[in-house]
């Protein structure tokens, strides 16, 4: 068994990139967030946009990000970023990343999230709540 | 009677700019945003989060905006930001921004918005509404 | 004769998007540049990054830029870009920009830039320089 | 001894925030990246656009950076970002940030950077050296 993929390329823009000519650090991130999405829709058949009212959630809100930058990615380069999910928790799950310029490993991500629901009585308004295993099946390639 | 203007000084920071060196043209929407919710607040003395409860209203939605690139601001560059409504209309007005680098005139910006309220009946969801005339009052300077 | 259209399809980002829920202004300019990036490239045949080395030019800064927001683009929308030079003047041309959600014209943009070379002499660093025919001929279409 | 820390306040804008009306992920990125430079012109008296020609370096690319994410920060939260150097190794260092709302932690940073000089030998043109004893001793406190 092994977890479904999502796949998307894109070309790396001059407003990704810093004075250096290479992208600026927290463009990465927000490739990463582009990618769970990606995968998501891919993997559930639900559009980003309805993902909460699909499932009852408010989301699935970011609690920790990491990234390595092992080579540059400049402006015009065609990227390839891969994206799955490494683990799902009860309530959490853990989204790796690859950027691929040419073929090679450019930057690794990483994300933990929270299957997350409206709870008033915290102080953020949302709380975890366990994933259903419906959800889960769905990133599981047989 | 003159118009009430705000400044706001800050850095021009490494990720604002782009591989010719100089800031990317976007991030001057951004500072015009800032610029729109200093002289807000610095005129109605209502905390750029609380206006719309404030007033009744949605928002201040952008219909319409514009920069001219004059002279260049880099990284490091401390820059200063003045905004003013140029004009109030019945229920949008123009705000002018300029942005000064070591007091030389580097970027001009023009947004026209509306004062917004809800309205489930239109496409975008809000509707321009007439702008009241002690908000106006606030922004004239005797 | 007609001018050389550019189109390009992508979907607005979580990222893109502000607390009203729609794109944020400053991301329309960034697509914008985007537009004008795969304009040139679709019209002159030359990689965006190799444009410079190609015509012994800086790049084709921006030294005006506008947008009318005419209707909202919201998360998961696929927007299609189309672009093209409206007018090329001696040393400087107009890029008109369309975005349509779902085919309906949501925001037009208009940028003027320079084609430029280096000048150690001014303030900017650069001056604009004339376009050569052989550049303009390729945004014809017969 | 103590390590040298440098503070920064600002105001989380608009256009920071997402939908679910709370900073946007990669945005922190940005903000750690404000920090490290705040924090080097701070300890180093060296603005930081002339931190290359002053020290013979190209820069302080990021390698690896991560960010725990604890409490929302929302429009309008005047937010103070605290970075300090909690590790030089030979060629290497590990900034440490922090982004307190209202005196509460919000968001943990990490960046971990390089002291980076020009090598046209290596893939990304760039190759570490080791720091200088003397911009080392500037980060610490007696």
């Amino acid at each position: 068994m092994a977890n479904f993929i999502s796949r998307r390329q894109f070309t790396i823009e001059w407003g990704h990139c810093d004075p250096s000519g290479i992208v600026f650090n927290s463009r990465f991130f927000e490739f990463f967030d582009w990618g769970t999405w990606t995968l998501f829709e891919a993997a559930l058949g639900v559009k980003p946009a309805d993902l909460g009212a699909t499932f009852g959630i408010v989301g699935i809100p970011l609690v920790d990000a990491s990234a390595r930058f092992l080579a540059p990615a400049r402006f015009g380069d065609v990227v390839e970023l891969t994206s799955h999910v490494k683990e799902f928790r009860r309530s959490s799950f853990e989204v790796e990343h690859q950027l691929k310029v040419q073929g090679v490993l450019a930057v690794e991500g990483r994300e933990l999230r929270v299957w997350a629901t409206h709870d008033a009585a915290t102080h953020s308004g949302i709380k975890s709540q366990p994933i259903p295993d419906a959800v889960i099946a769905r990133f599981e390639v047989r």
